[in-house]
């Protein structure tokens, strides 16, 4: 592909960050923006990082798809409710060929994509990261930052390591952001839902910090339990997670700062809960393998009313 | 048993309805107090009805169970989280071969009786009432009223129709106070907690009313099926729930003006939540008998740490 042209659809905490980064190291890269369109136009973005504060005076800004160059790499950024838009936002901007890499969260949003443009490849990445919009513009990263690449193909079978996520990382790494090349994005997809499954959903439901979770006996068994459901699920599509996985991840959140998840971030500011694409998604995929996750599903209609309550 | 004399162990809005009803009826009731004594040891109960108002100026009050006579039917109408008081309260006021009418909600509550008194008949009563204490010794009853009543045996055996049963049944009956009469005791207990666990757990989960719960299409679902695990719970004890008796509970619920749980009333008057006798003894029978209910071991985890939290 020799230099690539990036795209990041959604320049918000994540994907802003992120295509800072990126040309901030020197790529050739592409902004589609709605809220903050006139000031970053006009005045570029601001990074402030844990790893190093820097702005970017110059960004090609765009408030359209269509005005917008067709690039080898077109990162969607956006939050999994806002998909809706990608059947207008994706096929002008990418290249036959190209690269389509999903930093979202969630199950099965690369089978969403590749029904929306053919000929393309599709990467999944699952990002750690800590980071949120303070202003228009200005991005602040708090922690972590790395992601976890996986090569998509039909069904998801498991791919390997491929050149074109090699090439990708390269770009990433020497941006300064760390990369992980997984050889099977649905067991990384799996993987991250141990976590996210369970502090993010009961995070909103009983308006509590992971600390707080893990403190009380019994929201601790349940989480335990909502993790072992979420590996039944992977099982039901023939992907193990380990109950020392599981265990890792307990130790790991205890171990944690106190944390108000993304979730109950997003619940608190009255925006739109990413319940269908990391819960309904997941649920919905090992019904279909007739494995059937209980306590899972009681979340799911739990967080369902809360989220429509919450957009009132 | 002749003239029956009647204790009353917990005369708040239940016990003291109930009691005042039967005073007032002629018959002669001791009622056992804490926090009202003084105020109705010198001046009686006030009962506001929806069936009429009554005052009692005089009535027999104790805050000590040791100074009360030995009764023909004690009255358990604590609320279950004082449970624990029992083997200090009731062998005192019990006679030997007397009746012990447990008015509570919950499951095998009838069995901690029996370990704490024996050579006694214990029947359970499910109170179908809506009354609130509005102050010392005044009480307002504002719906409902009426009591399912069923023998106690040994495992919960069906007993049948007896004639200790139809004898209370006549005293209530006379007092204003409607009476079924049910067979099998512990049929009657999984029925009632076909509405009570759905309804108290999600009420105080969601914040929400029985309105808000029904119009939602997910918490209406999800009400649905906690309530085939509650018939499942019973099941697993050998008492069969039929669809209808669900729907005709879903039913009546939408029909039911907009209402606030009795779980939802404690939790919002920071008072100690029944999750024990009403969830956790459903899912420990079920559990004895080989059966796990994940969406209600899912409620009753979340409602043990939110009860432990609005305890601070």
């Amino acid at each position: 592909m020799g230099d690539r042209k990036y795209a990041i659809i959604g320049t918000g905490a994540l994907g802003g960050f992120y295509g800072a980064k990126l040309q901030h190291a020197g790529l050739d890269v592409h902004f589609l923006l709605k809220s903050d369109y006139e000031q970053v136009r006009q005045h570029g973005l601001i990074i402030e990082s844990k790893d190093g504060d820097f702005t970017l005076p110059q960004v090609n800004a765009y408030n359209d798809a269509d005005k917008m160059p067709q690039c080898d790499v077109v990162i969607v950024a956006l939050k999994t409710i806002q998909n809706y838009l990608l059947p207008q936002l994706l096929p002008p901007v990418i290249k036959n060929n190209g690269v389509v890499l999903v930093l979202q969260n969630g199950l099965d949003i690369e089978l969403e994509i590749a029904q929306i443009v053919s000929n393309v490849n599709i990467i999944g990445g699952l990002c750690f990261l800590c980071s949120n919009k303070v202003g228009q513009g200005h991005i602040r990263h708090l922690d972590y930052g790395h992601i976890s690449l996986g090569e998509y193909s039909h069904n998801y079978e498991a791919e390997g390591i491929t050149n074109r996520m090699q090439q990708i990382a390269n770009d990433f790494q020497n941006a300064g952001i760390a990369i992980e090349l997984t050889e099977d994005l649905l067991l990384a997809r799996w993987q991250k839902l141990v976590w996210n499954i369970p502090y993010n959903g009961l995070s909103v439901v009983l308006n509590a910090r992971t600390d707080e979770l893990m403190a009380n006996s019994y929201t601790r068994q349940l989480v335990e339990q909502l993790m072992d459901e979420v590996a039944a699920g992977a099982k039901s599509t023939g992907r193990i997670i380990a109950d020392s996985f599981i265990q890792k991840m307990l130790d790991y959140t205890v171990k944690m700062k106190p944390y108000r998840t993304s979730m109950k971030i997003d619940y608190d500011e009255q925006r739109p809960l990413e319940v269908e694409a990391i819960i309904g998604n997941s649920l919905r995929k090992a019904q279909a393998a007739g494995v059937f996750l209980p306590q899972i599903n009681c979340l799911y209609n739990q967080l369902k009313f809360l989220d429509s309550r919450n957009q009132r």
